[in-house]
């Protein structure tokens, strides 16, 4: 097995933590923010220039790769690193939650789910299996253990979608060929304590080499997710990752970091980017606000970013009204700095033992969106 | 004046010319190809990205620039070049062309034209001494006097029309107030050799630093193009730049050059690159086209671009085709590096005496589009 963690430091006064993930494609330093790629392409970014962002892992999808272009093509290009010209780790999602967000096109027993394709409506079936198959084709270096995404607030549904993910990480891991791939199961059990704890016991038992906690990207409130990860945190293996799937915001990578997650992936610094938001220390602000239109200031005056050396806030808004889809790669650019940048300061932070003092003076400026005008935004793409 | 033209070198066989345009923000050597950028952007490229390609004059455009941002807004910046943060020569064309084309929104009289803006129907008027004004404050290095753009193929109307560019051109030069701009006259005449000439004799008489010729992008015949360009050839003084407004495809600048030319911008590149359509030396292809979904090799095998080292025509094709804006920028990308690049090439064998040699192996392979499904394209955005 090429695949291991390395836990550094471990903070006094959080659960937070800093490590590294040793790949056979190089070492990911922890806690990492994952960029979406969905669709072979994080949006609006060449691998060059997330290189030059210093992204250390991306994330692709099962699903929408398994349809388009197919994962035998891919297969045949020597895989997804070579098919996207990005030769650092990769971590693919393995469709779990695009395939129960697919409401009404898709229906599942013990084995699987049969789906319909959102671009054709032609139908398809993934089962455990099937979806290892698939990324072992595609090649990531980190895969997901398919699992099934109830409702984060229906305890029934989840008691019984949660045995079942946990046959069908079992049936993931006997499936697996590849020696060179690291599978992550997913935890999953809603907003309930006895669930999440139940599930990431039995989890643990596995003995697999990361776990991705699920369910915790769709719109629950903040607390109950902090709540969650509380509740997971001394149950997991100290010397495995964790995974948070499809979270989050700023203010979430400190929470959640505190609350002892490395690993971080979603799709808000490139989806908010495209409708003309980005980051600042300050909070978010929406660069289409006609009080930016004469504005002389880089979107951060003191951010590093080809974007905030280069340009004024009146000229990203001048593209952004005139439709010029370069706004969409300048706005892009800045958000995931910001977001990989953070992430930078927090893990030295934690190896400076400062991790405490950094989140403070953090969210002292950086004002959220309130909750109530917050809704979930899933898992990755 | 900080303008001029130096011209190193005629070739033997053909009209074609290599020199140097002297500006104040540094040479443009020539003959040169100008990616347009109507909105103050190259679309979907940073400034950055048009360095890197070898670009060393890009276009702009008044009406656009006039109606959003707007020009006041532009000369608070300081001026074009630092609001879009592109320092080397830009070029804006007059808006002659684009306030014609806004057929049944816009009046024209002997002293200018009253418009309705495409963006929201506002009333505007555009007068020769306005639009030197506007230039004025845009700043470009290059400005372009205002004029009358008949249907190329309408004697009286061209008559009629030329007599009014004229009186305009003169206008454009008494209202002329910043010494570091080039203001060129435009030849226009539509198809008819009397008329060309006639303007070609008038123009000459301003003594202005530059000529653009217009009317020659809007759908004639090549043979009609080329005929006028032969016409004009000898009655241009031969120490200006002769600039043919948006043209062409890559057959055309061999054609052109041939003729006397030394300045094009086309937004045929950037255009049809949107449409998945790029340049190779056997013509143009459309990586949509299913055939390309499993190619391995790059758009071409010898391009060095940033698009061709990197990626196969399989993955282009994927991008294209899940619709990721990604496949604009490289798809942009390859066409803008094959017109300067070409350019280059031929500005080199004008230099080295090779030029007949150079065009004759070039047309040799490259297949243009057949001219009964070619339309005008009009001048730059």
């Amino acid at each position: 097995m090429n695949f291991s963690f390395e836990l550094l430091v471990e903070d006094k006064y959080t659960q937070a933590r800093a490590g590294l993930i040793h790949t056979p494609r190089g070492d990911i330093p922890t806690p990492v923010f994952a960029p979406v790629g969905t669709q072979a392409t994080v949006k609006t970014m060449t691998p060059h220039d997330l290189r030059d962002l210093g992204a250390t892992l991306i994330l692709s999808n099962t699903y929408h790769l398994y349809l388009r272009p197919g994962a035998e093509l891919i297969a045949d290009f020597g895989g997804l690193h070579q098919f996207m010209q990005w030769h650092d780790p990769i971590l693919t999602d393995s469709g779990g939650f695009q395939v129960f967000s697919l409401e009404g096109l898709r229906q599942i027993d013990e084995d699987g789910v049969t789906f319909r394709s959102h671009i054709d409506g032609s139908e398809h079936r993934f089962t455990p299996e099937g979806v290892i198959g698939i990324q072992e084709k595609l090649g990531a270096d980190i895969i997901m253990a398919f699992d099934e995404c109830p409702p984060p607030d229906d305890y029934d549904y989840n008691v019984a979608a949660l045995s079942r993910t946990h046959r069908w990480a079992e049936r993931c891991r006997a499936a697996q060929r590849r020696q060179d791939q690291a599978l992550y199961g997913i935890v999953q059990g809603g907003i309930f304590a006895d669930l999440r704890a139940q599930s990431a016991e039995f989890l643990s038992s596995l003995d697999l080499p990361g776990y991705g906690i699920g369910g915790l990207s769709v719109g629950e409130k903040k607390a109950e997710m902090h709540k969650m990860l509380e509740i997971m945190h001394p149950i997991l293996p100290r010397h495995k990752p964790r995974y948070l799937m499809g979270v989050g915001s700023p203010e979430d990578l400190f929470e959640c970091v505190a609350r002892g997650i490395d690993q971080f992936d979603c799709v808000l610094p490139t989806r908010i980017a495209r409708n003309g938001a980005v980051f600042t220390h300050q909070g978010r602000v929406n660069l289409r606000n006609a009080r930016f239109a004469t504005d002389r200031e880089p979107i951060e005056v003191d951010c590093q970013c080809y974007t905030c050396r280069t340009f004024s806030r009146a000229y990203l808004r001048h593209l952004i009204v005139a439709k010029e889809t370069l706004a969409l790669r300048l706005t892009t650019l800045h958000n995931l700095h910001f977001m990989l940048e953070t992430m930078r300061r927090i893990r030295q932070s934690i190896l400076d033992g400062t991790f405490t003092d950094y989140k403070k003076q953090f969210l002292e400026t950086y004002r959220p969106i309130p909750e109530e005008r917050r809704g979930g935004i899933g898992r990755n793409g």
